[in-house]
Formats: structure tokens, sequence, C-alpha cells
């Protein structure tokens, strides 16, 4: 059984044009209007693939085929998107999930388990937080302000609680996305079997230094804010490498005060967001990083610390074995980026599969996977699909 | 013959409370209400001194003494401020000034040479631009936009022709000022002779790199604007000290594309400025820049080239016997930050001195020079007068 790669790239490429503006990209937020046309345009979608379709309270889509169990296979991802991003991200997902069941009707297979496909709302963050849809369904706690938010949108904490579902009923969660970054392309592997999720920990670094005159303050009697945020900046790279190759180290947000061409800056102020598999090895840097420099003239506060996802070992190794059965190169690689399989891996087993993004652009016009990649990685994911049912 | 100490720190007190407000500092802005204030004062004290006074088309005040040559040893400095200023930069030379001709007068000296202080008009550049006012005494190229600007205050073309003196009456000028910086103090030295003033040359660096997802992009794919900057910044201050230890290099403001806590910066852009006594050592500096980091990836533009300033041979020899004469340890230094001295040094021999600033603070309410040095420096400004009276 193959899925119809053609069919899901039109898929694609429909969904995608709702919202695109030539050079800037689509614009598809959470409750906007486009939103609505792009979920109206899904829901069709699943409804011409055999499913029942029903919208929550807080705007996620599920398609859903009954099966012989009351068990539920569950596939998706989000179909908003940030502003002005590709035709890629979330959108993948959804699509797969309903192209590979639209395969299994069309070849006349009688499912064991239920099959829901979920197009969450509200992934991006864009609106009122992060995954915020995928929070409600799988019940997990919403961010401090997400009530002030939602009441612009005429919802309220019922809305929340109704779309709240019985992990009893689930199986399984699988999610279908673009790697969002270069690793695939840079190794010419078509696939990557996500191992987990990085945790994420953000601090904001306040570097005080002697705000004075640029021309009278010769170099040995300077204590120059800028300079020390730099070598700061530089040594948190390498510390992060020394503990876990893996985990990424960013700096992006910086200012300076006062911000003079011909004043030495008196105070830098710089965001650093770590990433890694292991909140422990963050917490090694970020030590070893408080010892060389905190002292009464930097300060470090933690503002974020958002725990690691583990994928479920099991639908992991299934996962692997299906790439070895169809001969596709696999490699088993962490996920960067934050996904609905965050709250999902919270509610029942989750799995997530990356295919290459070309250049490991996203969140822009530039954002493109190849469409033979989408159509091997949604094949995987009917295979899967095949694999569950016998489990 | 000594100046009166008391009397100095009175008039340094009496004007640094025009335009003062507790915890800001003293604001005094050219062409303002509390700078006319302040040059009534001023001119109030130089008549209270003898002297004929005199307001030229920009807003310099001149009190004058005749002697018995036409030839004018002049003596100098400003009397407007930055926003929250301190009363010593500027506001010291003159009143310095007007002391020692006082004191003369009050000693029955009669003066071979005629004498002028100087009271220059914006000085600080918050208005117009900086050293507006002895550009205009001494005949010097404004800059471009003064037209404009100075119409806003009622002036025009004439107003800048009319206030250009005549350099063949002049036999020099001497400016007294706080040094800004940190120099005399840290070497316990309470005198300056300034051997000249630095030159100044300004950049705009453009670091491009790939703006891209912090999560997804592993450490060895990216190229992060910052950390290209960050490097650039600490070896363009090695390369300094290499050519020059005395030059001085800050990069006083830098902004981040996009500046958002969770994207690998896409582009930075900074401005280094450099300010050294030899522009041709500016120059080997960054060249040596451009040969290590200047790409397509790289952007260097220089968008300020301002020469050094020679103090005169004779009058630095002068100054140096005097302070030996009077037992003053001193010591030659340039003067990092701009003065009246660089557009007068183009007019007549001019010479400079400095006294300590505490903490080498200046631009601040916190700017303090003590009363003894003020004293000193007062004393040496006369010793100086008199000696140059036999010349």
């Amino acid at each position: 059984m193959r899925i119809n790669g053609k069919r899901l790239y039109n898929h694609i490429k429909t969904l995608g044009g709702i919202g695109y503006e030539p050079e800037l990209g689509t614009t598809r937020m959470a409750y906007s209007e486009t939103f609505h046309e792009g979920r109206d345009y899904v829901k069709h979608l699943m409804e011409q693939a055999g499913m029942q379709t029903m919208i929550d309270g807080v705007g996620n889509l599920t398609g859903r085929i009954g099966g012989k169990s009351k068990q539920i296979i569950s596939i998706g991802s989000h179909i908003d998107t940030v502003p002005n991003g590709g035709m890629f991200d979330g959108a993948l997902g959804v699509l797969a999930g309903i192209e590979a069941i639209q395969t299994l009707r069309e070849n006349g297979y009688q499912n064991h388990y239920s099959m829901e496909v979920i197009a969450f709302t509200e992934e991006e963050g864009n609106v009122i937080g992060g995954t915020f849809g995928s929070k409600a369904f799988a019940g997990v706690d919403q961010e401090e302000d997400v009530m002030r938010k939602i009441s612009f949108y005429g919802m309220d904490s019922r809305s929340i609680q109704s779309s709240k579902r019985s992990s009893e009923d689930y199986k399984c969660y699988l999610e279908l996305h673009i790697e969002q970054g270069g690793v695939l392309e840079a190794n010419q592997i078509p696939i990557g079997v996500v191992e987990g999720i990085f945790g994420i920990a953000r601090y904001k670094v306040t570097v005080c230094g002697k705000s004075n005159h640029a021309g009278s303050t010769p170099m040995n009697l300077r204590e120059d804010a800028l300079v020390k945020a730099s070598q700061m900046i530089l040594r948190m790279i390498d510390i992060c490498k020394e503990v876990n190759s893996s985990m990424t180290c960013t700096v992006g947000k910086l200012s300076v005060e006062p911000g003079v061409v011909n004043v030495i800056p008196g105070m830098v102020e710089f965001c650093v967001e770590l990433r890694c598999l292991d909140m422990g090895d963050i917490q090694k840097a970020v030590d070893k990083f408080m010892d060389e420099f905190c002292s009464d003239r930097v300060s470090i506060e933690r503002f974020l610390w958002q725990r690691e996802t583990e994928m479920d070992a099991q639908l992991k190794n299934l996962l692997g074995l299906c790439c070895q059965e169809q001969k596709i190169p696999y490699i088993e690689m962490p996920s960067g980026a934050g996904h609905d399989s965050i709250n999902m891996a919270l509610f029942t087993p989750t799995a997530m599969l990356f295919i290459p993004s070309v250049d490991g652009i996203s969140h822009s016009i530039l954002e493109k996977s190849e469409p033979e990649d989408m159509e091997r990685g949604t094949n995987l994911l009917l295979e899967m699909i095949l694999k569950l049912e016998k489990l």
C-alpha cells in the first residue's frame, strides 16, 4: 500500500496558499480569518477521506474513523503558522495523517483501532501561547496569562476544560514534521527518528561596567560592559560544547546602555537560551558559567526551565524497524524545536518523524521540503500505522 | 602673586547652580534659558574683574582688558553643558581665566599684552554641533547641516561670519580643563600638560549571519552574527593595543537582528570609535582589522575621520617649566576628549592644562574636581600668563 504523493503535495500547496502573500510567505495565525479558512479546507479534506470531524472548545479540529477497538491511534500536528511563515511546518503532519487514512480507506482496509487526525490550533504561540491547543487537548497546565488572552477570542476556562480528552482512549500519537534544521540535509539522510525534544532554559544576564567618555578613558582604566559580555558569550558557547556537544546555546537578544557611539558601555543585558535533551547538562553548563563570571557586577537570572521530552521507546524502535524494512536510511536525532508532541507525550505514548528541510530554514517564505521527502515520510507513517494495528 | 581659590570655587558653584536640578545635575544647553542666565552671570563676573564684554553673532562671550600691545593672550573654554552634566567641564576654564585676570588687576599689575577671556557657546554639540562657537570664532568650516539648525535660533550665515576673529590679533590661546578621565588620579599627579588632542575615526560594521531556529540548528551548522561580532570586538581591541597602546577603541552601540530570544542572530551592526594622536596608527589598526574580517559577509564603512590636534611646542615647554618652578608634579598626556582648543589651535598657538577628575567621571552629576586642584591649576595659568608677558 502506498500513499498518493501528488495528491498530498497538492493539498500542501492549496493549504499553503491560504494566507499566502507573494514575497512574504504564509500568515495563518491562530484564530485569524485565514486560519479559519485553512481549517475549513482541512475539515473538508478529512470529510472527503471519510472522517467524522469535530472542533473542540479551543479550536482544535479532529477527524475520526471508528474501528473495532475504541482505542485511538492519533496522528497530527498544527495548522497555524508564524507571521510570514512557510507552508510545511505543521501542515505536513496533519495532511500526511489525512493522506495515510485516505489511502487505507481507498484500499478497503478494515482498521482494528479507531483513528484520529488532529489539527491543533495555536502551536506557534503568536496569539495566546506556544502549543496552546495541544496543552488543552492533553490537559497540560497552561501558561499564566492564558485566561486573559483567550477572553479576546471569546473563550474562557470552560473552553479549555471541555477540550481535554481522556488519556485512556488513546493508544498513541504520531507526528510527522519538517526538521526545521539542517542536520538531515548535511548528512544526506532522508529520515530522522526523534529520540526526544530538547528541554529549554533561558537566562537573563546583566553585566555592569563603568560608563565613561570614550576618548578620555584609556583602555587600561576601563570597565567596558560590552567587552565583558563579548567574552562571556564566547566562553558560554565553549562551556556548552565541553559539557554536551549536542547542546545549543543562543544569545538572540542583547542591549547596550547607554548605546552611544562615544560612550563606554555601562551596562549590557542579554538573554541566553540553552537547549538539550539532558537538563542536568544544562545545569552543569550554567553552574560552570556562574563560577567563572557571576559577581557583584554580573547577575544571571533564570526565567524559563522547560523539561526535555522523551519519545516512547517502543514507538521509536518500531519507527526504526519500518525504516529498515523499507530500506530507508535514518538517524535518531533530538528535536531542538518544540512541538505539540511535548504535550501529547504526557498524555499517550508519542513518537515523531522528521524529513529534511532545504537549507535548514523554517518560519520563513524560504521554508521548503522536497515532494519526494514528504511522500517518503508519509509512506513511513502509513507503514507505522499498519504495524501498530497488529499490536 | 596667588589667585583667590575660595572666590574661584564660589564662582564655580554659583554658575553650576544655574540649571542645576537635585539628583540630575546641571543642564545648561547652548541657547537655552539657563544658558543665557549662566552667560549673564559670567558677563557680570568679567565686568567685576574690570573687563569690557562683548557677545558675538553666535553667542560667544568675550571679556577683554587692553594692554600696551594689541596682541591678545586669550584664555577660555565653554559655558554650555550636556543635559544632566556637571559644573566643572568648561566652566572651570572660563572662570579660571577671569580669576587670573582679576588677580593681576588686584595686584596692580600693568599688562603688556591685551588679554581676553572667552566663554564659548555650544561646545558640547547638543544643539547645533560640537565646538560650534569656537569654530565660528576661529573661522573653521562648520558641519554640513549647521545652517538649517542655526535658523531655529534666529541665526544665519552672517552670524557665523561676523563672529570670525582675525588670527593676527592673537598671541596665543590657553585652556584649563578637567581631565574627564582617570589618568591623573590613577597616577596621583595633579597636572597634565596636554601634548595633543586625539583624532577620531568612526566605523559602522555590519556582520551578516544566518538567522535560524535556536533549537533545531546545531552549533556546528550555525552562522551566528553575534558570535562573529563578539570575536571581532575583542580582536579589534587587541589589534589597537598592538598598534599603539594609547589608542582607544570603543564599541558603544550595537544592535542585533531580529533580536529575539529563540532566533540565531542574522545580522549585527555596531559602531567602532578609534581615537589616537596618530591617524596613521588608526589607519594601520583598521587595515589589519579589515584584513582579518572583511568579507562579503562583513562590511566596514567609515563615517568620521577627524584629524588629531597638536598643541604648540613652545607653549607646552613653558607650561612644563612653570610646573617645575612651582615644584608641581606633572605629566604630558594626550586629550582623548575634544575641546575648543581643536579649533583655536588652527587659529593661534594653543596649549591646554588638565587637572584631575575624581573617579575619572564627567558629563554627569558625579563629575567632580577638588578645590585645591582647581586652585593649583588656576595659579599655573596665572604663572603662564606672567611668563608669556615677558616673551
